[in-house]
Order: structure tokens, then C-alpha cells, then sequence
């Protein structure tokens, strides 16, 4: 059976040394909490006006912007060299069961990975070395969410199959 | 509704600011590797001859002793301080996720405690100072992770609903 990481691996085309390269430097030393918040900003501000995918905006209609901007800046800073801002507030980062109410597809991933894409082209002050590392991550991690997400779907099936073979049926 | 973070906090009598007192200095920096190895080693040996409670050691007997000795203690080397061994070998630590297989119950997480209590107990080289903090992170985790494993019923129990509600049973 393959492990999430395998999976993230070979899904996302990139391998654990690449996605984990952002631990080689402090991103965090080198572009600075506002670089980070303008990231997040940028990303959410193109997330919640797309208007070419509805599903995808429609994923975050229950969650208030300036909320998911904050989680997302925060657990960056904490994940890349930073202050533990996100744990602090939230606790641990717990990746795959926060993100149980959103449904985590590969073309979930894809969207949410164009968005970053061009919300990291948009923030100014983040250098092209930065930017591919931040990548890697970010690709490698949305796929770690998707198989994650899949996780939930085995579990689910457990108990309905138990009681779909209960006497009652004959 | 609670989130996790209440619900670690409530149970666990153990404020965040206090769980979250590990990162105020590097705890790896100070105790070095040896002493995580020893610690979890430690500990391992605690839960995998627990003969007073036999249900609490059942919970490992599917886990091989010498990997789940490395998955802790490069964890915690990774959350206190030290280099990110843990993703870099397995990803995402998805603390809950990663529990999902196990029973996390409130009796649970109070016998994991009390091994982890005596293991910090016969650890040389480890502090008064860090066992506090220590203690106190695994105390907040411990109940984070209860709090984790509610949301597995919570879950399991919709698709079962949705297939009783079927007009096959009237």
C-alpha cells in the first residue's frame, strides 16, 4: 500500500527532497512576515473572484476571507523558519483533518496550484529561487491533501458495508 | 462549536500559551538527538510491556517497536527545535490523520501520559525545565488528538444516515 507521501510523490511529479528544500534556508529570514501576508492576500483575493471555475470559489463560500488569508500566512510563516504564529492561535497544523470539510480533489489541487502560481508572480519581493521552492512545496503538499482526502472516503464506507450485512436484510 | 484547539485546551487543563512554551527556546538545541532517541526509546519499551493494561500496549501490537520509536522521536526533534527528519522521510506530521488507525480515546491519551510521564522521569539529561514544557505540549496534544479522533464518528456516522433514510426500508 502506498503511504500519503508516495502518493503526494508521485501525483504532484515532485519528490520529497524537492518539496522539503524550503527547509534548506529560512524563507521566512530572507522575505520577511509582509511578503508572506501579501502572498496569502493576493492568493484568496484571485480565489474568491474566480469567476471561471464557480466550484472552486464555491468551496470556500462557508469560510470568511480575511480568515482563511490569516491560516494560510500564518501556518506558511510557521512552516518556513517563522515564529509558531499559526499554533499559537490554532494548534497543531493537523493538515489532512482540517481540510476534511473541503473536498480535496486532484482538480481541487490543480485550481488551488494555478492560483499560487500567479499570486506568487504577483507578490513583489519574492525572488525566482523562493519562488520554485515554494512551489515544489506547495505542489508535493496539495497532493499530500488529496490523498489525504481519500482517507475519508475509506472510512466513511466502513461502517455502511457493516450494516448493509446485518440479518435484517434477508 | 468547540474547535480542536478548546477542546485540547478544556481536556487537557493545559492553556495554550503553555502547550506552545516548547517554542520559546530550542529544546533540540539543548538536549541534542541522543536524548530524543532515549526518550522515545524509552518510552516504547514502557507501552510495549504495559502488562497492567493490556488494552492500552493491543493498540500498538499492529506497529513495529523500532519504527514507531523513530516516527516519535524524529517528530519531536522536528517540533522542538531540531531538523525536519520526520518530513523529510514521511511528509506532513497530520498529527490527526496520522492516529486515525488508533482509538484515541480520554483513557488513551491519560495512559500514553503516564508512560511518558516515567520515560521523561528516566531520561537523563533531560531538565526539570524541558520536562515541564515538555510535559505540558504532550498533555495539549494528547487531548488535540482525542479531539481529532471525534471528528472519525462524526463522519462515519452521514453516509449511514443517508443510506437509512433510502425508500428500501419502507
Amino acid at each position: 500500500m502506498q503511504t500519503l507521501q508516495e502518493k503526494a510523490s508521485q501525483w504532484s511529479g515532485v519528490d520529497t527532497a524537492d518539496a522539503f528544500a524550503i527547509d534548506d534556508t529560512s524563507l521566512f529570514q530572507k522575505l520577511g512576515l509582509q511578503t508572506f501576508i501579501n502572498l496569502s492576500t493576493n492568493f484568496y483575493t484571485r480565489v474568491y473572484d474566480d469567476e471561471e471555475e464557480e466550484w472552486f470559489r464555491s468551496i470556500f463560500s462557508n469560510s470568511k476571507k480575511e480568515e482563511a488569508i490569516q491560516n494560510q500566512y500564518e501556518f506558511f510563516v510557521q512552516r518556513m523558519g517563522g515564529p509558531p504564529l499559526y499554533s499559537q492561535r490554532k494548534g497543531h497544523p493537523a493538515l489532512i483533518a482540517r481540510h476534511r470539510p473541503f473536498p480535496v480533489t486532484h482538480q481541487a489541487a490543480e485550481r488551488w496550484l494555478y492560483h499560487m502560481e500567479k499570486a506568487l508572480e504577483s507578490t513583489p519581493d519574492i525572488d525566482a529561487d523562493s519562488r520554485v521552492k515554494m512551489m515544489n512545496f506547495f505542489r508535493h503538499t496539495a497532493f499530500f491533501l488529496v490523498a489525504g482526502d481519500e482517507l475519508k472516503t475509506q472510512k466513511q464506507q466502513l461502517p455502511c458495508k457493516h450494516a448493509a450485512s446485518k440479518p435484517a436484510e434477508s
